[in-house]
């Protein structure tokens, strides 16, 4: 059986390709969803087993709302893989530049175009819409000529589309991490990286603390954010990311720091995904419920 | 002469109150944008004096695109205020609840009132819009029927709508806090709070050296955030938000920050501002340029 994985967005969008990254085509459905929010919901109501979500990018950095959706949720990270961005405008074939009045797309990919854009003719109207590949899509389904679409490569391959300018973001370096998750953490075989969230007393001094207990046994922290707590304006959990050597190591310091925080959730324990390893999930999935 | 005061969205938006929570209505004129960006463009090439933008809201955590903003243009942090922000439901007058079909506002107020709006018939539809203002008075300029918009109660009394629905989003403690950014640091008297950007070294353990330094002279961290660096994929900047009695005190832990960082950005420095005081902007702004 496939496993149903719900992402933001439809076939061929971004996301989409960070599935594909994850798990061969023969093992995994698509569900597709016009929001994160309900990407989650998905996931949760058993409509799909996994989602994958962006979760940081080179240029925009962490984008916080999808970790507090995990946290309100209480999913578990089950892994991660990182996709390289570049932007394509695309339209009907036939069409070129100097045809083109109205440019679609979301609005995080019209931003990082704006250098480029600036470019066309001044007219040139930028529509906001909801996501890359479905602005593409719909440029084809309507027929709709004088129209561009800013979007993967793969879009334009899927839809027919063509090509009229390529890599259009101003930022070359454009990486977006993406993580698997659950509704329960798995067993994981191995693993080097975690994703906690803690709160602590307002004492001084607290947090300082804590990292001092990470760094003394080598637990390398790669990433911290201020959560706001439900309930308690202006106090913060703390969401951290950390590296490590020895699993037995953390588990011991996972000991430790339950009695050091006031709350401690382990979001996520699993393998540091920098060169884009398969995922085994589609082999092993087995949630304890 | 007034303050240009540049902010997201038109008159009565949640932005304009926020600056008139900060300035005497006589002394300040409004710049609208319509995104963070163009507000951060305004301050840049002297449109406006001054940008007032939301930062973080106890719902949604920090807002780090807007720090981001911030950081990229390398602009001061000069005050800060703090809104309640409550989503009213507001149509043309005599319109009733029965009569709505179409519900417009900002995406972020659509989903903070799901809850109420699933109450409404099930054909409603939802549409998102720019800002909560500028939806609401399109309402009025095109005379819509059967169209609501999600907007504050000042809103309504700005353009003439009729309140059909009160507090409406799900969460009632919602709050925004608000910064005044400028293209410099002004002279601040007797500051208390600073936000500060550094980076570190990637030695396990850098980060909990520099929170235990400020620890050590009772510098009370609120918050941190981890901000990507341009060019370095994957490595992050430190954002953090501080509190502190002693402001010579404060100017001597930061000469010792300087050398125990990469590179140190003193963001802002001024008044913790929970109560809402007024700015005194307007009668000293005295930019060094």
């Amino acid at each position: 059986m496939k496993l149903k994985i719900a992402i933001q967005g439809i076939e061929s969008s971004f996301h989409d390709l960070a599935v594909r990254q994850l798990f061969p085509e023969a093992e995994a459905e698509l569900v597709p969803c016009n929001s994160f929010a309900k990407v989650t919901e998905a996931v949760k109501n058993f409509n799909a087993d996994l989602g994958v979500i962006a979760i940081e990018n080179t240029i925009a950095g962490t984008i916080l709302p999808n970790y507090k959706l995990i946290d309100d949720g209480n999913f578990s990270i089950l892994g991660e893989t990182f996709l390289t961005i570049d932007m394509f405008l695309m339209a009907l074939p036939g069409q070129t530049v100097h045809d083109i009045d109205e440019v679609h797309s979301h609005p995080v990919a019209l931003q990082q175009c704006t250098t480029y854009l600036q470019r066309l003719q001044p007219h040139c109207k930028l529509i906001e819409g909801k996501d890359t590949a479905s602005e593409a899509k719909r440029i084809l389904d309507d027929n709709l000529k004088g129209v561009a679409a800013i979007a993967g490569k793969q879009v334009a391959e899927k839809y027919g589309l063509e090509i009229i300018a390529s890599d259009i973001q101003a930022e070359k370096e454009n990486k977006t991490r993406f993580v698997v998750i659950g509704r329960n953490a798995t067993k994981e075989i191995e693993p080097n990286k975690a994703t906690l969230n803690f709160e602590l007393d307002h004492e001084i001094g607290s947090l300082s603390n804590i990292l001092q207990l990470l760094a003394t046994f080598k637990i390398n922290l790669t990433k911290i954010q201020s959560l706001p707590i439900e309930g308690k304006p202006w106090q913060y959990s703390f969401l951290v990311e950390v590296l490590f050597d020895d699993y037995e190591v953390f588990k011991e310091v996972i000991t430790m720091l339950k009695k050091a925080v006031l709350e401690l959730k382990i979001v996520g324990v699993y393998k540091h995904n920098l060169h884009n390893a398969m995922s085994t999930l589609h082999k092993e999935l087995n949630y304890a419920e």
